[in-house]
Parts: structure tokens; C-alpha cells; sequence
């Protein structure tokens, strides 16, 4: 062999071997061919739920210039920033004194933020109001850990420039249908209003400018529970006081009062008591048996842009929520854009984790494998015949020669379809001229 | 209002606004929702035909470990890596006195290099030959220019583990199913082989290890025709006697020269011939009228990776291929691993630039969109469900609040219908209790 690319190639094999753990980078991971066929099937159950609802899919870039992801209203996801390093000729790393003088670019740790870019770089080519789906994976340099992943699928939808309670009945509908479409049931849609949060926080007596950390530890309250609350909030120098007010409350609630009941305890307005109620009853009628709606005065949602509602979504014996949005009006005016907004978002790995414990979705990826063998040499134009008219009954055929030792290739092929082997699927196989239909590997 | 989130998002808004251009970043695009459409449709036709062909899906991080990426095998593709800055204590910036010291990941730049790292991490849970199929983005930082954007979508089928020719006929019978899914036609398979490019360069009398070189110079006979060619050769000091032979050489091609007369011409071996004409006849048989196949001795591919077969697919009116790929035998040795491999991949981008133009693929993804006006109020339990009973009929109905001129709110929807209106789109309103069936919006 004279020195060409193979050549060239080997040499730098040679070079190059790397002997290490061939492990995805750290906190990513490797997509096994069953758990793919499900996330594609859920996609398109979801993109076909919200497109019944007269959303649109959009796809916006997964790097942005790093100075759209660092505004501030990415709160603390914009401390976990993936930022790419300037190349060429702008990238003068003896004058660089930080990491800013570093990097130009960065990957988007939400589709929230660049959807705000997109819409106002693109708007006059947009409907009014203009509803908007995502799907699509976001990187957070988080430190890793089990069900925590670096890069990662979100599923969003968004409506711009409706400024009525519509707008969240729309997202709920879209979504509820979404979840029932991937064959969930039992969920419980919890609503609250950020306006109610903050009369919640002014009435324990929270001073001004601290009502964002009082919800941050009232944000905690699933997990660590109301004790953990006030012990956070104690730990944070809150007034006693502030503090035995708001466990009170937070108590009350445990014990039974009505949300609505609360919210006029803790000085809600009307409105606001109104807009949550129309949402919750239209959620809850909604629902029927399929799943459920309740107002929780205690549902924060972290994300510091909310303006108005906020819900999420609790799934039973999961202790994270599924799904949560909330309506950002102020976000536009970045752009200078005046443009109310709100948003919906599908856990969508949590849900996939669901999914692929449940029968039905995984029934519904089950697949028809059929391997046909046949003789090397003039038999193959026989045996792609069969393959298509097999393909065309709905087997997903593969072909392959026909081993002198059949019998070992038989075992062999058994052994991979055992690895290989769902819940529901097919394995089956053909020998050319041997067989006249598929016979089913053990 | 008190301090909480909404007025710190305020004050961070006052801090941040942005007045500049919301453009995308340099080289990368937003997607609009027809070409959203459009790309989800192609990717499922394309996903169905391969999993008729016994692929699966799989996927692999789109960060991976700097290392992965710059081992070589990527050639010149390796030079455009967007890198990712370390992170943390990881950084130190102060001691930093290469690119190395400062990153550690990096955006995969396609999908093969990937591919192989995945194999050998997850190679004892999958089959064997495994069939994967890869869908996704790839990162490039190249120059921006028309067409040819730093964040594309690649289109990879791949078989690990099939040493014969049933391995190439495999892919072309996927791919060609797939195209032909997309509703192209009249499209050409070219075929070679690197071991016929190999016996070329000998034969015109290229140096021992300059063959890579002539390779890179006759990749481009396509753009440049043959006199470029030779200008190219020239300027890289080849003997005159060479180059004037593979002109020659070139020239006998132009002028009618048989394919398999060439590279008996040129002392390729009986093996090769036999296998390039066994996949040829087969790649032309199953083409039909559909489509049509040849073998062509200048068709070089420019990975360095390729062993063996080389393809690419053109289509009538493009100078550039749709499509492309090769065997690549000796890849997976990087990981310790003899695996026999082979791809083939479909230029996503390029192919969505033709669909967009074509009449079937856009009635393809024609949508029904309708709009049901209500009164605010207590209208919106009968409203909901007659969206329902339209949505189940085809329809992706939104909702909107009748405004009190429903003259000029019917007037700003058929603008935006009129904006919004795709070939075969059709744009309905329903007023509800005016209207007994959607009318459509002129």
C-alpha cells in the first residue's frame, strides 16, 4: 500500500490510540436505541398534541452570542454556562485578563431566553399572538448526579403577545392533552399567581427588597418540608416574627383552609383571586377523571421572570414536578418589545424516565425485527426481493450471508436478539430457500 | 409592588438592555415555523425508511471530551472546533498558556467520529453488525457563507461490524428508500472505491505518501474541472510526467472511457472490480426509473478515514452532492476495537434547500389552522369544546377573545394569515354563536 489516506491513517491511529474509558463526557450520556425510540415516539405525540392546539414548532440555535445568556434574567442557570472560547485571530490569550475576554459564545441553558432573541429578531415574520413550540437539548454545567444530566431535552411551549388568562388556558389544554397523549393519568395541575406570592410574603411583614429570598426558601417546601422552611429562613436572618407568620400560614394550609380562603386571609386582590379561579375551574373541568386541578398558594416555580400565574404539574410517587411554567410579561422589554408572554414546560426527561417503566408506551415502540440469510453471490437479488416485501408487511428486515455453520449463526443471532429484546418486541428470521414465513427466535 | 423577583427582574432589565441587532449568532440561523414543518416531516420520512432497513436510533452528546475530537481521524474538520472553557477550580487562567490548558470539551463536529467512541463505550449491549441511525447537529466554526451555516443538522446511517459488500448495498437500499420517501427522484449514485483511487495514483506514478495530496487535488474535479485539477497538481510541485498522465488519464474518462475499462486500465484489482461492479448493478437494478447509479473513478470523498468504498449521491441541477459516505474499516482500531465499518450520510441541509421548492414535500406539511372568537366570559366552556370537536376533525384551532369591532379584528387576522400562509395552508375563523362553520379567511 503506497502512502495515501489509509496510510496517513494508520499513522495517526498509531498516534492518537487512546487507550482510556471511551465514557460520554461527564454528565452526559449515551442513548441506547430503545430509549431513543421512545423519546422520537414522545416527540411526535407531543408536537402532534400541540399542533392540534394551533402551536408551531420553531428551532432556534444551540449556541448564542454569550451576551444574550448573561442579561440576568437566567437567574442562577446563567452561573452554569457552557462558554466557547473565541477562535482565530480574536482570541488573544497572553492580553486576556478573564474568561470574558475569553469567550464569545455560549450554550443556551434554556429555550425561554433565546426564544425572547428569536422573537425579536424575527417577529414581523410571526403571527400575533404567536405560539411557539421547542423541543430541543440545553447544557447547564451542573455537577452531576443520579437523573441530573449536563445536556438535556426540554419541551416548551410559549405564548406571545396574549395578555388574558386565555393564554394559560391554552397552555394547560395543550399540554394536559400532551401528557394524556403519552398515556399519563393521575396528575394534579397545581396553580398559583406570583402577584399572590408577593401580597403572601408583604403580609408575614418580609421587608422590602427581600420578598425573592423569602420565596426561594418557600420554594423548598416539598422537599425540606415547613420546618426546613423556617429553619432556612431563620438562617437567612429573617424577623422572627415574618418567620412565625408565614409557618402559620404555611400551617393553616396544611390544615385544611381553602386557597381561596387564603388568598383573601393574606390580602390578595380580587382580580388576581378572580383570574385564578376562572383558570383552576376551567382546568379542573378539564380534567375529569383523567387527572386533577387545585390552587396551591405555595407553588413558586424557581426562575426569577414571572409575573402572573404559575403552575407545575406533580405526577403520584414522583417528588419532582413533570412540567411548570408561568407568564413572564416583562421579558420583551429586553428587546424593547412590550409583548406579554407566558409559558409551558414538559419535563421531558422525567417523563421519559416515567415512560420507560409504563406498558403502554413501550408496547407502543415495540418493533418487528426480521433478519433474512441467504447464500452469498447470486442470491441477492431473491433475497432483497423478500426484504422489501417483508418491509412492506412491517418488519423492519436486515439481511445478512448465510454462515456454512447455520446452526451456530442461528444461536448467535438468538444471543443478539435476547440482548437486543424490548418488552413487545419481534425478533424473527428467515433462511432463504429454506423457509417459506419468518420463524420466531427463542 | 414590594422588592420581590418582579422588581429585581426589573432593576436587572434596566441594567441589561440590549438595544443591539437580536440576530443570531454569526453563521448560525433561527428556523421559522414552515421550515420547522418541513424538517420534522423529512426526518420522520427519513427515520421510517431506515427502520425499515433494520437501523435504530441512537444518540450521542453533542459535547464530548476535547480529546475524542482532536485525535486526528476528523481531519481538516479538527480544526474547526468550537472548544468549551473549563469550568471552576478546572480553570486557571493565570497558568493558561495554550488552548489545551484552557478547555476540555468540545462540539462534536459530525457524526461518525462520535459514533465510534459511543460503539466501543456501549458495544456489549448492542447487536452485531449494529445498524444505527443518527439525526442531529453538528458544530462547524467555518467561515459563514451562503448556504453552509456553524450549526447544521447531519443525517448518518451507520453499519458496525459487516465486513462484505452487503454492507454497502444495505445503506444504498436505505438511503435510496429514503430520498425517494422525501420524494426525490432522478437522483445519481456514484461509486468508487479507495483501493481503485490508490492503484490510480500509483499508476500515474505519484510519489510514495503524496497520494493523500493527489487525492485532495482530484476531490475537487467536479468545481474546477480538469485543467484546475492540473494547475492544483502543478502548484504542488508534482512531476510534470504525473500530472500529464492523470490529465490524460482524466481526459479518457471524459471522452467515454468505461468505468470497469479504467480501472483495469489503471491495474486495479479483479476483488475490487468485482465488488464495485456487484454493488454498482445491484444500486442500479433497484434504482429503476426512480433513480439512476454508476461507477466513476474520480468520486474521492474528503475524509482520510475511508478504506474501501466510497459514495455520493447527485442530483440534477446541483453541483454539490446530497449525499455520501464510505467504508471505513479502520477506524474503531482507535479504541482497541476490529470492527469493519461503513456509512453512509445525507446532506440534511442541502436536501431541506430542495424541499422547500418542491410542490409535494410543502402540501405535505399543509396545516389546517382555525381560529375560534369568544366572548369573554362565561362563553368559553361551549368555545373549548367546540375547538375540541374542530381539532379532532384536522383542524389546529386556537382560541381568541371576540374584540368589540370584530369588523377590524377579522381584518387583522387575514393579515396575519396572509403573513403567516404557506402553499396549501388554509387559514379559517369561527365567531362563535354567529358562526355555523368555519369560514375561510381570504
Amino acid at each position: 500500500m503506497s502512502g495515501g489516506p489509509a496510510t496517513r491513517l494508520k499513522v495517526c491511529l498509531e498516534v492518537s490510540l487512546i487507550t482510556k474509558n471511551a465514557s460520554p463526557a461527564r454528565g452526559t450520556k449515551d442513548i441506547l436505541p430503545k430509549e431513543a425510540q421512545l423519546r422520537s415516539w414522545a416527540v411526535n405525540r407531543i408536537l402532534e398534541a400541540y399542533a392540534r392546539h394551533g402551536f408551531s414548532q420553531i428551532e432556534v440555535p444551540i449556541i448564542e452570542g454569550i451576551e444574550w445568556l448573561t442579561g440576568g434574567v437566567g437567574g442562577e442557570n446563567e452561573k452554569l454556562l457552557f462558554k466557547i472560547l473565541k477562535r482565530g485571530e480574536k482570541l488573544d490569550l497572553a492580553a486576556a485578563t478573564s474568561e470574558d475576554d475569553l469567550c464569545d459564545l455560549a450554550l443556551r441553558f434554556d429555550l425561554t431566553v433565546p426564544l425572547t432573541r428569536y422573537y425579536a429578531a424575527n417577529q414581523s415574520q410571526l403571527p400575533l399572538p404567536f405560539k411557539a413550540i421547542q423541543i430541543g437539548p440545553v447544557f447547564r454545567a451542573e455537577r452531576p448526579q443520579k437523573g441530573r444530566f449536563r445536556q438535556f431535552t426540554q419541551c416548551d411551549i410559549d405564548i406571545i403577545g396574549e395578555p388574558s388568562y386565555l393564554g394559560e388556558m391554552e397552555l394547560i389544554a395543550a399540554s394536559a392533552e400532551a401528557l394524556c397523549a403519552l398515556s399519563l393519568r393521575g396528575f394534579e395541575i397545581k396553580i398559583n399567581d406570583r402577584r399572590a406570592l408577593e401580597s403572601f410574603s408583604r403580609h408575614c411583614g418580609i421587608e422590602e427588597g427581600r420578598s425573592g429570598e423569602f420565596l426561594v426558601a418557600l420554594d423548598k417546601l416539598d422537599k425540606i418540608g415547613v420546618s426546613g422552611v423556617a429553619k432556612e429562613l431563620e438562617s437567612k436572618s429573617f424577623q422572627h416574627g415574618a418567620i412565625d407568620k408565614a409557618v402559620g400560614l404555611i400551617e393553616l394550609l396544611g390544615n385544611g383552609m381553602e386557597p381561596l380562603e387564603f388568598y383573601s386571609e393574606i390580602g390578595v386582590g380580587k382580580e388576581v383571586i378572580d383570574q385564578l379561579e376562572k383558570i383552576n375551574s376551567f382546568s379542573r373541568e378539564l380534567g375529569g377523571a383523567a387527572f386533577s386541578s387545585a390552587l396551591d398558594p405555595t407553588v413558586v416555580r424557581g426562575m426569577g421572570y414571572y409575573t402572573g400565574t404559575v403552575f407545575e404539574v406533580a405526577y403520584p410517587g414522583w417528588s419532582s414536578s413533570i412540567a411548570g411554567g408561568g407568564r413572564y410579561d416583562k421579558m420583551l422589554e429586553r428587546y424593547g418589545k412590550d409583548s406579554p408572554a407566558v409559558g409551558f414546560s414538559l419535563g421531558f426527561e422525567r417523563i421519559l424516565t416515567i415512560l420507560l417503566e409504563m406498558h403502554e408506551p413501550v408496547q407502543a415502540v415495540a418493533q418487528r425485527y426480521l433478519t433474512i440469510l441467504f447464500e452469498e453471490g447470486e442470491e441477492f437479488k431473491p433475497a432483497f426481493e423478500l426484504a422489501g416485501f417483508y418491509r412492506d408487511a412491517g418488519y423492519n428486515v436486515s439481511l445478512r450471508h448465510r454462515k456454512a455453520k447455520l446452526g451456530n449463526q442461528l444461536k448467535r443471532l438468538e444471543a443478539e436478539a435476547n440482548l437486543a429484546r424490548s418488552h413487545g418486541d419481534y425478533h424473527g428470521v428467515v433462511v432463504y430457500g429454506e423457509d417459506e414465513e419468518p420463524r420466531e427466535l427463542p
